[in-house]
């Protein structure tokens, strides 16, 4: 912990821009580096059904910059990556359905946008770090768990594909042109700020949803899948510790948690520290989720340990029930 | 081979549109198309420097439709792909460095055009069997040789990232929404039809030039490395066959040559054949090539073999020749 104290030391007095900053993960960022006395700059375009939020800033709202652009407008985004030290990229479009029914919006977004971003850094500030916000499901089906880095990247959605292309570019600006690109495989991340209205923020929400309300939670399945789940300080922690430390440039890495969870555990989990009544129930896979739902996936993340010193401190019963918590006082923002 | 003209025997009659079918290996597919008894239809946007020209078809122009459309206007494109029993993809932006210094052209090509096509046959024709014409770019530098179709993808420039999207997209459209997709991963193609004013389609039409100029050919670096030259009908023979082959659907598969030879030693082949007084010459690498370069490579093309029963024909001794032969008659039309 010291070594992180140490390293995390860097970010007083940096100039940081967080694209998404207004959402779910890169508010907690944001709060995190305006508590480490850096300059914060956010970029969110609170496109509906995204994730960003003006509640998610209300502590800090006085002590960062907010910006409204939208990452695919490229002029605006040339001129705020100028001066920034750090650049955390954690705009995107996040939903795997709406990937297929609207591949084309996902794609401007995850892909060609993430192009023009790092275009205007090569024009206006190569010397930037940069670190890209990826997901676990580039890889797809695993063909074995855990899933390393170096897994074959055989997506089953759009979002996927479109996805290893935003990846891509940055490690090849980096490898290229100099510019220092980390980019971090999520995989399930969860906690306080999740959007709850809907599930394009992943399942979790709306387990927690249904569990505070008192109803029930549908498994699809058997309920064994198993998977890995990441509260969000942790994720945090992640994107502080790449963006100052030099291995990881030019790398991409797996985020993942302290053990893997099945989703029916994960859903009784949710119903017993809710406390609300509800019971969990199994149900036959919906026919378009189960075309691309990929089974058990679990994810190495020893490679970002052994770089940066990074491990998952919270476990899924603390982190569940901080959720809970939260979405108890706070839900009527997040849920409408 | 008795296999092969029975396989092929199904083109008869069957409506067919080859996209980029003014091009290189485009005005090739859509001569042999035509050969086998198909209603071929060509889209081709003629972007100069591209490839496309008018004087590749001259055989065969009033036998075929050809209709100049971009691959980018998605209207066009989903008119054109109803009703047609196969769609050989091979519109494309083909240039590493132009996918450096305009990366933007680069995606909506490769990639977004890519997308938009598939969306087309979704809503219009999601019976048709799509191939598309991929590289080997995509793996980048070769962990080792010969490369397989597990090989990581790690390219070396924007033109295989968004290459590998818009693979993917093709195979993942097969997948998902039954769209029977092939993609081949093409190597060095060469032959006849081949644009000669640049380098753009690869260093091979740039030592064939200078050959039958009588001009010292550069080679960077040692030149040992070693590199596949497929001639472009074994690369026709390779579409040809992965469309009507089952197995083929839902497949990248590699495309590859007789056997490996170094730049240096094609370099002098190329000065032999022409028999003009040209030398070979030695250079150090360029800075912006030598950024880009991935040392020797080539391709194991094993699977496509097994499954359809393609192998090269054409030595590259053979196949130089009938490029020099062609181009010392019909050059004017392709360095001008």
């Amino acid at each position: 912990m010291t070594d992180s104290a140490d390293r995390l030391r860097a970010y007083a007095g940096m100039k940081v821009l967080v694209t998404g900053g207004l959402g779910f993960i890169g508010s907690h960022l944001s709060a995190k580096l305006v508590e480490l006395g850096s300059d914060v700059t956010i970029v969110d375009s609170l496109i509906p059904d995204y994730g960003g939020n003006a509640y998610n800033v209300r502590d800090i709202a006085d002590r960062v910059h907010i910006n409204y652009s939208d990452i695919r407008d490229p002029w605006s985004i040339r001129h705020l990556v100028r001066d920034q030290d750090v650049i955390f990229n954690l705009a995107g479009q996040v939903s795997h359905l709406d990937s297929m029914t609207d591949p084309r919006t996902d794609l401007e977004i995850n892909c060609a946008a993430q192009l023009s971003l790092l275009e205007a850094l090569r024009a206006e500030n190569p010397e930037a770090r940069i670190v890209f916000a990826a997901s676990r499901q580039q890889y797809g089906r695993p063909q074995d768990v855990p899933v390393t880095e170096n897994h074959p990247l055989i997506p089953v959605d759009v979002n996927g594909i479109n996805l290893i292309a935003g990846e891509a570019y940055h490690l090849l600006y980096n490898d290229v042109h100099g510019i220092r690109a980390t980019s971090l495989r999520l995989t399930n991340t969860y906690g306080p700020h999740q959007l709850m209205k809907h599930g394009r923020q992943g399942f979790i929400t709306v387990f927690l949803r249904l569990a505070l309300e008192g109803k029930p939670i549908k498994v699809f399945g058997d309920g064994s899948q198993l998977r890995d789940f990441t509260y969000v300080s942790d994720a945090v922690d992640a994107f502080l510790r790449a963006a100052v430390t030099d291995a990881c440039y030019g790398r991409a890495l797996n985020v993942g948690g302290i053990e893997p969870h099945s989703l029916l555990g994960v859903a009784e989990l949710c119903q017993e520290l809710a406390g609300a009544g509800g019971a969990v129930e199994r149900a036959p896979w919906p026919p378009e989720r189960e075309k691309i739902d990929i089974g058990s996936i679990y994810v190495d993340h020893g490679l970002l340990t052994d770089l940066t010193g990074w491990t998952p401190q919270v476990d899924i019963g603390t982190g569940l029930h901080r959720a809970i918590d939260f979405y108890r006082e706070h839900g009527n923002h997040y849920w409408t």
